[in-house]
């Protein structure tokens, strides 16, 4: 369900050969503060250019497409981009200055700027508050099915949504350059209605891709042009929130739940993946050694390969936290897999059950602090490699 | 062919359960010096501990076992390594401080302690100045194919041998702590007969290690056991090479050659491996970027899959290149796969062709400094998840 003042639609401009919808518009009635964070690739699409610069202005139109990323196209890209952001204005009778933009799909070729030219018209003309599942197909590229979640909060006694709409299955290792940290494509859109100071609204958004989108991996492949945007029209009408209390507290909640809900429908939807794992470290010195060790394992290939194999390999697991160089004692492990007990202060106990169904949850106690980390992510399959080799 | 003073020998000792062999020694008639290399794993087995203990005094033997890595198996593990290597130094007629030890294979898993006791009578009986393949054999894995490379000097009039052994082909992302950087299961043993000082054994260890097998992966993924030793017994009698003069380049040029071929025949056996792919940076600012650089693209899992499907797929190369974090030009890049061109000054030229062939050689030069890094790897084809995922 969109908030208030907002209106998408999804079409299919010809950039994809398959005719599959590619031409994506989010529109909101009344001036936008927009927050984003983009990828942490030195590689970065035109699109990102383009956001960065406007990031600061009032936006009324989010404008997307899929089956071309617009990246590595130097000049040229920064300037279709640039073409195609002022003809939807013109359309929509805003200015370039209220446009943001995002594109995914094939690396280094030129923007079909022409066909998405030709397809403006049909693309405004199609915004309606209730086509949001045509927008989340059109921003689609090898993923099996769309990303939505919705969430409905009281700020204050006025009802407000979130709704966010998100893409994003191969080369998934975002690293969002978030104001704390520096860590695919993804490409995640948080519409809300609610009211927020500048400031809470970055640090909203920072803290939920903190745990959400820099919190997973399918392929340890970090994209060009990994976004994710967080646009507030106000229209809730709420008091603005301005400050760390009660309401914050309930917005962000709210947001972690939109965002992490739609990295993990990215890991469920992972290239090839027949298996959706979980590995939180607990009792680590502190969240960043947790991570790091999580994330350690989530992009080993032989933990990947022994998890499609439904093989308990715990070998493996304590192979990639040592190599992931944060400190820990060999001797007071406690793992376990599936709530079954593998290891109980690294002393291994004979569980040599397969693992059963598409679910698989790591625990691994490192018993050095009180720190967790949670990361997400998918087995390796024959299918990611069929997927990943044979796509011509 | 081994040099003068050494004897090795390899027999099957029922560790494991094909019945392959499994137990390997190896012997000096007089003291040795030695250098080796561990991983930078945090998790260290067993015999690597033993070793670290035993490394500057003389050394005599080295007995090497496979089918059980003795990693990650406690206080047990490290008695058990010391019985057997009591054991052999008494068979021997050395001390167990003469001994120096390696093992491969499961982690986690009880030493079979008692099967290899049985058997140290039956491995010293067969010594010999010509069983090197019965020694290449029993270290190793899921190896094909054993991997031996020797080389004959002349040191100031005198001849002299280089001689290598090494294992690997899973578990290939070596990191060993050499003096300078701190970086599979590989095994790697080198002997010569000819004479070096302490201090110039290390340092030729050191420098040969960083550019063999410090810059190979087949899979990402660092092992708890890699080690790789140096032994020199002085049996040439060449004059004690003790300054860094023409003696000590012929010696490195000759183990640094050594090294790499060792290095090369682990990738070219690499689990699963279709392509041997070789990446080479060039004119980075400095070294540490350029290697930083080809790690990033030879561990890209797309990347390796788009060369199992032979596709010159530059975006995915750009891609992995950004994700490394490193300073470069994305708008002065030249790219070269097997020769042809892909990309001048970032400009993308048509050439579709694909890739034929083993041999991969890619070839991105950064136009940013003057150094320079090559980096070995191999594809990822569906034989790797076969053999990591249904080996039980």
């Amino acid at each position: 369900m969109l908030p208030k003042g907002y209106k998408v639609s999804g079409i299919s401009s010809g950039i994809k050969k398959s005719k599959k919808k590619d031409l994506g518009l989010i529109y909101s009635s009344s001036d936008c503060l927009a927050a984003a964070v983009f990828t942490a690739n030195k590689v970065k699409a035109a699109p990102i250019v383009l956001c960065k610069r406007n990031i600061k202005n009032k936006i009324r139109a989010l404008i997307v497409n899929s089956g071309n990323a617009n990246c590595f196209t130097g000049k040229q890209g920064l300037s279709d981009a640039n073409t195609v952001a002022k003809e939807v204005a013109k359309e929509l009778k805003v200015k370039l200055s209220n446009m943001l933009m995002a594109s995914t799909g094939i690396i280094g070729v030129k923007m079909p700027k022409q066909r998405i030219l030709n397809n403006i018209g049909r693309t405004v003309s199609a915004l309606s508050k209730k086509r949001i599942n045509d927008f989340a197909s059109a921003i689609l590229t090898t993923d099996t099915f769309p990303k939505i979640k919705s969430i409905t909060l009281n700020i204050a006694g006025k009802r407000g949504v979130i709704c966010g709409i998100a893409k994003g299955a191969g080369m998934i290792y975002p690293n969002l350059e978030t104001s704390s940290v520096k860590h695919a494509t993804m490409l995640c859109f948080i519409l809300t209605d609610i009211g927020l100071s500048r400031p809470l609204l970055n640090n909203a958004l920072n803290e939920a891709v903190e745990v959400s989108f820099n919190s997973i991996s399918v392929d340890g492949c970090m994209s060009t042009n990994d976004s994710a945007f967080l646009l507030c029209n106000r229209m809730a009408k709420n008091k603005i929130i301005n400050k760390e209390g009660k309401d914050y507290q309930v917005f962000k909640r709210g947001l972690n739940l939109v965002f992490s809900e739609l990295a993990k429908k990215i890991v469920l939807d992972g290239e090839g993946a027949t298996k959706f794992i979980t590995i939180k470290i607990e009792k680590a010195r502190d969240c960043a050694q947790a991570k790091k060790a999580a994330f350690s394992i989530a992009n080993s290939n032989l933990f990947k390969c022994a998890i499609y194999g439904a093989d308990p390999n715990w070998g493996r697991i304590i192979a990639a936290l040592g190599a992931s160089a944060i400190n820990f004692n060999e001797n007071n492990l406690d793992l376990y897999i599936n709530r079954k007990p593998l290891l109980k202060k690294s002393k291994i106990l004979k569980n040599k059950d397969r693992i059963k169904g598409k679910n698989v949850e790591v625990r691994l106690v490192l018993n050095q602090g009180k720190s967790m980390w949670v990361v997400h992510t998918c087995d390796l399959s024959p299918k990611y490699i069929k997927i990943n080799a044979n796509y011509n």
